[in-house]
């Protein structure tokens, strides 16, 4: 195990015996001949940033098909140039250095250009889910401070609604989408394409004056309480969109579909990614599942990312709607481990499925299933099984860890004993913003808190037992609700299960259980379902009540159980 | 064009207007909310270093081939486990951060171990090219004020005279090769092997404190002069260790056969990157032809280095030796263009060669001839001139352009006007070792100056037209002694050349080439030359004077023309 010292090294580190002897001594000793006339000068020493991917591949492959769009081919000359034109027109007006420019947009074009062009001008661009409402947008914006909101016309009557709440008065620029016609009111004085005509095609972009500068702007999604902002720099960004590339083996000129939101995590920092190796961006305005098919065949896509809702959509498609695949696809998913199932029939449809784990703090994935070519051998159950665990370290991120929460200790890799998912290194955020309390929290320790509960199996590869709010405490035992929701997933007659604590005078919490039936499951009750969890359970762990209810989701398809928690408070 | 600030911002760029005047403005306003509460900690900022790539692969691959040297195969496992004892011994020896550790190694298992167990140890590696002389190698050892040695035993007598004539007294460990045993005399109280044993496989090894520590330690070839010792940091051994398996796309699992000497810019830095993508190093202790070729066929190589030398070698094979390649092999070349003929051969025998070109300064390689898809449709003429350029920056190099030296202007984009091709970035050196003048003249003006002449072409990608000492100056006229070089190495009776300077009372300078010829160039005389480069030059440039010598190569086989220079002063 390496000795990993802080950056700087800092006083109570050393008070707290965490700098090895060896390296103490070399503090006190005069410099070395390594470390002298061995300066940093800007020849030798430039800030890490994604931003100079897109000037060079604009370069090297200024013809190269940058973004497909509908009908519409962008290429690299053009794709860069009118990134430069949208800093430039920033900057004419009036956005200066850290200011916060907002979007909401779908996975098109500008929302492409916005990753480069906002970041040029020496702003932080932020991303908005579209499919927040009204009162969240305003608390963004606000907490933002937005200075410059650029939207898609499909979001304006959205948008007007969440400006009439909020403090701050943005420009607002509208992009009318002209390969899908949008028909929501033109807000702003200025259309994107005027706005971006404004700009210099020779406008000398910022450089960071330093990596560790903000880059970009990402609110959780809040499935406890009020989101919190999550901040990028550029030195995070630079790695990860490599890390992507070498974790994804993206050879040059890969061709990869948007089908993962790009306002999640920046598109888990793969609108940078592909500038590296010179790939194709495949927009796509809507996920649906001719147009994935089509593109798929006829774009020759090599990689997607998506969550796991993405397979099912595509596997579900009707069969005159699917296309042969002359090539492998390289899918990569997230949020939940991919079921045995859907496994066996991406496989069979041309796709390989990967695997990864992040968060938004984490820049998107920073933990990734990688592949053991001898797990090959194994029958599909059990590839299903090694599938299904979140994975090990990102190459760019330098420690990944299962610990006491509490002590900071590491727990036994058995694979059994529970503790948080922390992580350590070049791709965690630089902090919330605006909330130094989080903020230290989050950083306990020197390490990120997850939030995330799980284990590490004896091969190091950790995988999720529950979030650390999710877990149920009963009568001192811990119980996972992801493995109660597991056994009632299996179930064919349910669609969609979540388990939250209840009070319980005796036990302190018992399981309560909701659950969404379909019509295999119409003649389910409590009994049924309860006896169903004790033939597969503990009999500690059977929930003691089961509800027959619509369960809440945020607007990225996450279960909300704060709202089911409060619903059980009621009860 | 981007605006770059220095890191960090200097007085003398403020004073000398490199700084842009917004990014000034942002230098007094009180810090942004981007800039508050968001500091470095150990949760989201760790040293970048290229050490945590073997320790991950070990850990996520720990049964994959990390090494086959002879019939010896190494797994990633013990790969790692006897890097750390190396790394332990060394501390236990008294080794201590940014000491020196030297080695003269083939390209054996040792070496690989050594370029993380010697960094481990906080020390600094420095690998010295076998073919020196003793002179040399006691200058080295004595400058780099070597604590440790590590020698294979194939070199024990050169450096016993080395040692003999060095002022150090290093300790000596002497390895002897099981798969191929030497019989030089064992040096040192300890075998290599007994060495690595008395180290603890769970020793705490160190990180760097900060990446700007040093890493390696690597002289120039001395074409002119004493070498100089070149300090690479974490950083850029990071950096390029990534750059090289993105720009050769390599894949999760490459196969990579060590024809390029480690000695040279610790191998390009592919002792790091096959760590990167749990890759496969296949040693050879000798470049020989057949063992060349069964190692491709046998092993699946996907991916080699070498100089031109290297190919003539594998395509010279005897047809019985040579076989046939179930895949294409990506070979990447630096030194001097690859011809026209021996691509053409090289693409018949199944490999696609890509042509790199850097500096030791450089960490190797730092530009490369990206291949644009369109070029596929040219003529094989015409592909192999666009092969001959050297190309555009690596994605991990900021900046590379070819600039007047004294006014720092870039030169037009124009294929014809010459300048000195100049990098910034972050795989640029440190600098030079003791030696700040040097440093202060390498890095004028903010950029790295290669010492090496040429000319950027219209789309951006420059060409190498000479070194800046053999540039030859007649009446007025700068003469690129390589465009000379190039005419004489197309006739067929001539095996090498080299043309510099010679004085002349009318014209300052004139043409001298040396020439070795071949079996088909018997005959050949000096006015038969001179008729040659009459057809084929401009008159100016043709030499007025050709000798029939055998030209003086360096260890690493570059001319000498110092040497030749000093020659024709005596004529």
């Amino acid at each position: 195990m390496p000795v990993k010292a802080s950056t700087p090294l800092l006083k109570k580190d050393l008070l707290n015996g965490r700098i090895p002897e060896n390296q103490l001594k070399v503090q006190n000793m005069p410099a070395s001949q390594y470390d002298t006339d061995l300066n940093k000068n800007p020849a030798n020493h430039q800030p890490l940033t994604p931003l100079g991917f897109l000037e060079r591949t604009a370069k090297v492959f200024p013809d190269h098909t940058a973004i497909i769009h509908g009908k519409s081919k962008t290429s690299y000359r053009d794709y860069y140039a009118r990134a430069v034109k949208l800093a430039s027109a920033l900057s004419k007006n009036g956005i200066e250095k850290n200011d916060t420019v907002s979007v909401m947009l779908a996975n098109t074009p500008p929302m492409l250009e916005a990753h480069y062009g906002v970041p040029m001008s020496g702003a932080v661009l932020h991303c908005m889910n579209t499919r927040l409402d009204a009162a969240i947008i305003a608390f963004q914006l606000d907490h933002a401070e937005t200075k410059l909101l650029i939207i898609d016309r499909e979001f304006s009557a959205l948008i007007k609604q969440a400006l009439d709440k909020a403090e701050v008065t943005p420009v607002v620029i509208t992009w009318d989408d002209p390969e899908f016609p949008q028909t929501g009111e033109m807000l702003g004085k200025l259309e994107y394409e005027q706005f971006i005509a404004q700009g210099d095609e020779d406008y000398q972009w910022q450089m960071p004056s330093d990596e560790w500068d903000a880059i970009s702007l990402n609110y959780t999604s809040g499935t406890t309480g009020n989101p919190k902002g999550v901040v990028y720099h550029h030195r995070g960004a630079y790695l990860l969109a490599q890390g992507n590339a070498l974790t994804a083996s993206m050879a040059k000129h890969s061709v990869y579909l948007w089908t993962l939101p790009m306002f999640h995590c920046n598109g888990w920092c793969f609108p940078w990614t592909l500038s590296v190796i010179a790939g194709t961006h495949v927009c796509l305005r809507q996920v649906r599942q001719k147009a994935m098919w089509d593109s798929l065949a006829e774009n020759r896509v090599t990689h997607l990312c998506g969550a796991p809702i993405v397979m099912s959509t595509l596997l579900s498609a009707d069969e005159k709607d699917k296309r042969d695949l002359t090539h492998e696809v390289e899918f990569f998913t997230a949020a939940a481990p991919p079921p045995e199932a859907v496994l066996a029939a991406m496989g069979e449809a041309g796709f390989n499925v990967t695997h990864l784990y992040g968060l938004t703090e984490t820049y998107g994935p920073a933990v990734v299933n990688d592949w053991n070519r001898d797990w090959d051998l194994l029958n599909p159950v059990e590839q299903a099984a090694k599938k299904s665990r979140q994975g090990v370290r990102y190459v760019c991120l330098e420690d990944l860890s299962v610990r006491d929460s509490e002590t900071m200790q590491s727990t036994p890799m058995d694979g059994e004993t529970i503790g948080e998912i922390m992580f350590r290194g070049n791709v965690v955020m630089k902090g919330y913003l605006k909330n130094p309390t989080a903020s230290a929290d989050a950083f306990k320790g020197g390490w990120f808190h997850s939030g995330d509960l799980g284990v590490a199996h004896e091969d190091g590869y950790i995988q999720i037992k529950d979030r650390s709010k999710d877990i149920i405490i009963s009568g001192g035992e811990n119980i996972s609700s992801i493995e109660i929701e597991d056994v009632l997933y299996k179930h064919e007659g349910i669609d969609t299960a979540a388990v939250v604590a209840i009070e319980d005078e005796k036990w302190g919490e018992t399981p309560c259980a909701f659950v969404e039936t379909n019509a295999r499951g119409g003649d389910l009750n409590e009994q049924a379902v309860i006896e169903w969890c004790r033939e597969h359970l503990a009999r500690f762990k059977v929930p003691k009540k089961v509800l027959f209810e619509e369960i809440p989701k945020t607007s990225t398809g996450k279960i909300q159980k704060y709202v089911l928690r409060q619903r059980v408070k009621s009860l």
